[in-house]
């Protein structure tokens, strides 16, 4: 199957939104008020054209019909109650929309059914129902969702969601954290598009670079796995499940979708070359990783710190990890500690807390240099250093230079993360505050260096 | 022995800095620039009488010689290089000073053998030599450190770090979130007072409610595991160690002090009633529910959260760390369902997304009024919900009413939980910004729910 019915739901050259402002349905989440917020946001965001359709016509710059739309609409945005929909669905069909986004949820079994078979016979795809929140496409500003003004800075990482709660928190989370997002969707119902699809999507998508995916159950799980083999020799893919315990597993609403046990599910991802992590943090840390570094081609790390403490709690976190700490060459320690005397050159590095960034300059290119070393931890404190927050600059530079060996970043606190992570934010070097972050994020580096070595050889 | 001398390292009536503003040892951190940081410090916070001895006599308000300094000092600040201490000692302790703050670091063992027996000989205690930032104490704005304006919040956890490294992590970190801290405290060299000392003298310290170590080695395994049973009874104790794996102990400045194997000091610590985490922000986590929340007296969780997919991920970390989620009893239910129809109250709680504070506080209320339950987390989602950030204030109204059980709050994401945080900051209801960590928190309260079971039973 093509996804070209898929692509005109993130890619819309044309979008027309349909509601009915008039009608309430219930207290506070009425889709009359979502409706409202989408038109905020598609006006605000969206630099295609918009179409507006509100069947109350109320809206002031909506029509009240479709026949006043042009046909051939890219994407139709659903933000009515079910009924209205299957009640109106045979005019918009008549258009001839490529895609539909029923945003709405609250479908009963036959509702679902009518919508998927009325569109289908039309070969229109449709994201949804039930997806809550939409689709957000950065490149061209498409946004569906009906929190305000919410619109994330733009990169190549791609999050689709199951749960539009989760899916909410991960927006959230990379909205206050600046995190690059290239697109975000929500799955909803998945009466049509699966996330097999997505990934297949996202896959051939020039502006990501890597495919975050939270889900509880699979709606086909042979095609996903199918879809993320597919796609992981070019970009990784990193999943996040919920409802893998007993715990998760016993909301009922939640049941019907957990296909199978979380070992099964589990191995299944691991050899298609998933890379499964356990909370939303964690995911984020990871994908920033994989989207700013190269994958790690081996298990040897450095560190490179200016000061002691934290550099032994990493040294833990890179063990807890799987990985180990790199036997510097005899050449790179002697290079150190010829210009630098005072540097313990024994890995981790301790590259005194008097350091500034020439000298983390000149022993992370040693260190980099070294074919001892696979990747690099880098921690700088400010706090009780002489490091400026302007000096962890020089860790972008020296990045650039060592494309095949990736670099991380740590600046373990509060006040100092800020700091740091206000200097290489929009670099390629992601920053953690705690080692143990860090040192997951150069593990998921590592497992991608495996898949796709894997990848090349089948 | 009588923790007389310690009491006097961070309760002391009067304290006299020493530094020789004018002695420029080495670019940057010499000890001159840190004595001028430390007077900063304490003529700003601290509340007792502080006498200055400059022994370069360039400081304004500093006297140049110990005879113009009354006698019987409490506490004495040394902020000079090894050679001047010794130099100065003798002067120092005719002044009959009670307690001795060894700043600054660079003894060699010969100097370190020196000032122990000039100190011990007149039965004065010493903290340190190298403890780098010292003491502070939030209760008389004691603090010693050389990072200008830094007095975190007053509060009842008290920190203590063997490396100064970790300690200005940690202290970065509680100034940043605005944990409430008690006393902090830079262990330094341990030529004296040990951390058996520090954990017993914190055990009978009314302002501390929690204690959290950070250690590496122990320098006295058997004293203070007994110091940890000493206290646990009153207030636990969270201690998280680095170089416990062999990459954490390779760098060789610190290898002395790894007394041995972590298997064996983890066994015993747990003996002891020692709650142990494996990071930074996993101890400011934990410390904060133990420090606001009462102990958990039994496993079964209940999760009451406005939305599903986080739910989800809650009750899989819950299961994650061996707790299990609670069967309601049947009133229970029945009151909710009663009130609420639209409430799903099978735990993991869907309380609804257009979910309010007053529905929160009654749900909450028939919950932690349930014999089956033990503990309880709730998630409060903003983002795609219709409580107000202000609505989650009466959580902390909830858990006045119902001391006897844990209550523990999770706003996921970025801005929802800042804007959470900001509401309960204050009040005895923690927040975390990912269910996993206030599931780590819950364990906690379990922990030292058994923790104290066990002590009362002995």
């Amino acid at each position: 199957m093509t996804p070209g019915g898929v692509k005109a739901i993130f890619e819309p050259k044309s979008v027309v939104l349909v509601g009915a402002s008039g009608v309430k349905e219930r207290a506070g989440m009425a889709p009359s008020m979502i409706f409202r917020s989408v038109i905020h946001n598609m006006l605000r965001f969206y630099k295609g054209k918009t179409h507006i359709v509100d069947l109350s016509g109320r809206v002031g710059t909506a029509v009240k019909s479709f026949r006043q739309v042009p046909k051939k609409q890219d994407l139709a945005v659903l933000v009515l109650p079910p009924k209205l929909v299957l009640r109106h669905l045979r005019k918009l069909l008549d258009r001839r929309v490529r895609a539909i986004l029923a945003i709405t949820g609250g479908y009963t079994r036959e509702q679902r059914g009518e919508l998927l078979r009325m569109t289908s016979k039309q070969g229109v795809r449709v994201l949804g129902p039930n997806t809550i929140m939409g689709v957000i496409n950065t490149a061209n500003g498409l946004c569906t969702i009906f929190e305000r003004d919410i619109m994330p800075q733009r990169g190549n990482i791609a999050v689709i969601s199951q749960s539009s709660g989760v899916g909410a928190a991960m927006l959230d989370w990379a909205w206050f954290y600046g995190t690059g997002i290239s697109k975000f969707a929500f799955m909803g119902d998945r009466i049509d598009v699966s996330e097999a699809e997505l990934v297949e999507y996202l896959g051939g998508d020039k502006d990501t670079n890597v495919i975050c995916v939270y889900m509880e159950g699979i709606r086909d799980g042979r095609k996903f796995i199918d879809a993320v083999q597919k796609v992981v020799g070019q970009k990784p893919v990193v999943v996040l499940r919920g409802g893998v315990t007993q715990g998760g597993r016993q909301m009922p609403s939640r049941a019907a979708s957990f296909a199978g046990q979380d070992k099964v599910f589990g191995a299944a991802f691991e050899r298609a070359g998933a890379i499964r992590v356990h909370d939303i943090e964690e995911l984020f840390d990871v994908a920033n990783a994989l989207a700013k570094q190269p994958p790690m081609q081996g298990n040897r790390v450095a560190i490179a710190s200016n000061v002691g403490g934290p550099a032994i709690l990493a040294a833990d976190s890179v063990y807890r990890e799987g990985l180990v700490l790199a036997n510097l060459s005899d050449k790179a320690t002697k290079t150190i500690i010829d210009r630098y005397p005072e540097v313990d050159p024994v890995n981790p590095i301790d590259v005194a807390t008097d350091a500034k960034a020439e000298r983390y300059e000149f022993i992370l290119k040693q260190v980099l240099a070294d074919p001892n070393v696979d990747g690099v931890m880098v921690i700088n404190m400010l706090k009780s250093c002489l490091l400026e927050p302007e000096g962890t600059r020089i860790l972008a530079e020296v990045a650039r230079k060592f494309k095949d060996k990736p670099i991380v970043d740590v600046s373990v606190g509060g006040v100092d993360h800020v700091l740091v992570s206000e200097v290489l934010k929009g670099t390629n070097v992601p920053t953690y505050n705690l080692p143990d972050k860090a040192a997951r994020a150069l593990k998921a580096l590592y497992l991608y260096g495996k898949i796709r070595e894997k990848v090349t050889r089948e």
